[in-house]
């Protein structure tokens, strides 16, 4: 089984709600697929997907349980003013905060959002992870 | 802001129990960092972690509520076969089956597994999208 991820699926009560952060607010383009119930966003290598949680239930045949932490996802700036500018970016497109950005002891500069939808982005700068001009992150070795 | 996402942490009560599915079960390569309370793992151009709650409710200053299939990660099969393979590894690495491989309603063929920890995984065969040699998923334009 190769070491990747292909997808990861924001499960939400409002799929047009989320999606007019994504693209309205923040800049993104969304695949030009036509549906009410997902929304595809290219990210690298890998998609981000935003879901109806009808949808998703439909599938699961069970319910899904609403969350906000159980699982996060992390935009990495190239520098820390990156970060107070696209947390401000986030803030104007309908995002709440939830830590303004500061120091984190991890040694990086961080904070968190909850995007409309109820799902938790980080906006950070990891002084410790490269990041290359396509915007692919690498984990050094040895760290 | 640029068009990507750096990480996806799943938040789970036993990183080790975690660490083992990927590392033991799925054959995957942990980054050696050396922390109890997080492990990275390198997926392409981003980075999956896996993170103690009690440590994410720390960075955050609130709760961090449990969760399943709020929010889902996917790893797409390059054939149908390859879903069935995986599928069954996923069993034998301790996951529990959620929906066994079938054909799905948009035309691929998909299953969902619950990994120790909590979390969804979707393993699945998308015939619509493309995956290059080094694992990366494009969506074609137009559809």
């Amino acid at each position: 089984m190769e070491q990747r991820l292909s997808m990861v699926t924001l499960s939400v009560q409002d799929v047009a709600e989320t999606r007019r952060f994504f693209e309205q607010g923040l800049g993104w383009k969304a695949n030009n697929f036509e549906s009410d119930d997902i929304v595809f966003f290219q990210t690298g290598g890998s998609v981000l997907a935003i879901y109806s949680r009808q949808a998703l239930e439909r599938d699961l045949g069970q319910a899904a349980t609403q969350s906000l932490g159980a699982m996060t996802i992390a935009w990495n700036a190239r520098t820390e003013s990156e970060v107070d500018e696209v947390f401000s970016q986030a803030m104007r497109a309908g995002a709440i905060s939830v830590s303004r950005p500061a120091r984190a002891f991890w040694g990086g500069y961080s904070s968190h959002v909850e995007i409309p939808g109820g799902h938790l982005l980080e906006i950070a700068y990891n002084p410790f992870w490269s990041i290359d001009d396509a915007g692919n992150v690498t984990i050094p070795e040895g760290t």
